[in-house]
């Protein structure tokens, strides 16, 4: 699992900033959260192959996290993209999309599928063989989604010595990764645990942004390996994180602690901070394990 | 006047070019002609005042042109704007914009106003006692506009060494200086030329971006001081130019041969091209004074 950030930062793009956009690789599959404005361009810098993502999701529909979305699509066209493009976003993303495209007589060359949400309960809204991807309603001046990636458990890793010991036929190796025990020739039966190693542990990974400080999600996201969440301010602005429906840095850490979770990644600085190590040093008095999100910084776990 | 370019390449923003934007100063005003995504860092970037910004002229509906302008409207509230803002363009550039705000839940502290352009006629949308802008229909795959910006003819200057021999009371400069003839009290009658200078020449600036070979705009720009006309294409991609509605670098530089202006400033430029001084070597075999326009450059004439 690689989580890459192509912008970490609150409210406008600047120079040197970006608003809220993230690259995560979980078993080959990309997947993009948010799209700030200039995100197509952060994606370039970052070197991400654009023709890897194939979905898209969008916490909410503040500019800061979704103003980049129209031009991504619109250069997906012109870079010729042929495959199903899926936007999973708050209802409403539709329309502002369709809007642009039907006024600027355009069209895309893929099909774009448009998968809109309302519901304020958690929910599953992608699933394959390798990852699932379920909601986290949080509570911001919008209508607002965190979403938490689960990687699937996998196979049970092949014993080789064990097999090759017992002369198992390798007709039989798919059996015993899928954790069946096996019968020998002389009817003795040889216990999964014998043949195999126990599969690479699933990983998970929450974003959440953006939100108040917020207990409800704790147990969506119990025992997750790494938490992205919000830190927009610092705890001397607590009163205007609740004002403006947003956390402290402290309050992100309480969550983390909470939650039990194994790493605490923050970001939405606001850009009224000049420099973003106060965020960890406030955050890691109450939870340890605190990693500083910024713009073109990777995370492997 | 000074132009200075924030983006001037076709199609997507890239790590190093930007699509089109440009801000022309005209007589201590700041109009911002297109807005393609990223113009805001642009701006930054170009040490640009966001709150000089009052006017925002945009040519088309097409993405390059202006991906940026939602963000733009949305920072100058975060920058607490309490100035009007007016926003000069086709005919649903407000339903896109408006309905961004609605579901973003989001308003401007500002008064935001709308002049939405659906006319096929060359048309004054600005004026005041400084500056006209008139706008220059072309010819693209969707309704566009280029715009003449002109300067008004200021007032005539005074010529202090004649006013003085001839004893004219200064409550008289005024009208001297708006090209009256002076009775003395001898009723002897002196003609404005021998008491003033012509004034300044008003200076004119036509923007025409996007659209194919169209020798319909040149009664509108006739004697221009400066064109910016898009040159997509070089000659070798002409019929590539002409399906898309395009111009080659050759076609640009005949219009301004044939408006008779005093120079032609290049850009859109396709980004298939790695070296843009190919436009300005195949522009000058037609027409002599040929600028071209990069990222971040300054025009000041």
């Amino acid at each position: 699992m690689k989580l890459t950030i192509l912008g970490c930062y609150a409210a406008t793009p600047r120079t040197f900033t970006n608003p809220t956009s993230q690259i995560l690789e979980i078993k080959n599959r990309l997947f993009l959260i948010d799209c700030g404005e200039g995100t197509q361009v952060q994606l370039r810098r970052n070197k991400i192959k654009f023709s890897k993502i194939n979905h898209i999701f969008i916490s909410h529909l503040h500019g800061d996290h979704f103003f980049g979305l129209i031009g991504l699509i619109s250069t997906f066209s012109l870079l010729n993209r042929t495959t199903d493009l899926h936007v999973h976003g708050p209802k409403g993303i539709k329309e502002i999309i369709m809007l642009q495209l039907r006024l600027s007589n355009s069209w895309t060359n893929y099909d774009l599928f448009f998968h809109e949400l309302d519901s304020k309960e958690s929910e599953i809204i992608f699933e394959d063989d390798k990852v699932t991807v379920k909601t986290i309603p949080l509570k911001h001046r919008v209508y607002t989604n965190g979403f938490l990636f689960e990687e699937k458990i996998g196979e049970r890793k092949l014993n080789l010595d064990a097999v090759q010991n017992y002369e198992i036929d390798s007709c039989y190796y798919q059996k015993i990764k899928n954790g069946k025990d096996i019968t020998l020739e002389d009817g003795k039966i040889i216990e999964n645990e014998q043949l195999s190693f126990d599969p690479i542990p699933a990983k998970s990974y929450a974003f959440c942004s953006d939100t108040v400080y917020h207990e409800d999600v704790i147990t969506i996201i119990k025992n997750a390996d790494v938490l992205y969440h919000e830190a927009t301010f610092l705890d001397s602005e607590e009163n205007l994180a609740s004002k403006t429906l947003h956390c402290t840095a402290k309050q992100a850490a309480t969550i983390a602690l909470k939650s039990n979770v194994k790493q605490l990644i923050l970001g939405h600085y606001s850009t009224r901070y000049e420099n973003i190590e106060m965020f960890k040093e406030e955050a890691i008095t109450i939870f340890p394990e605190i990693l500083l999100a910024d713009d073109g910084k990777s995370f492997e776990f």
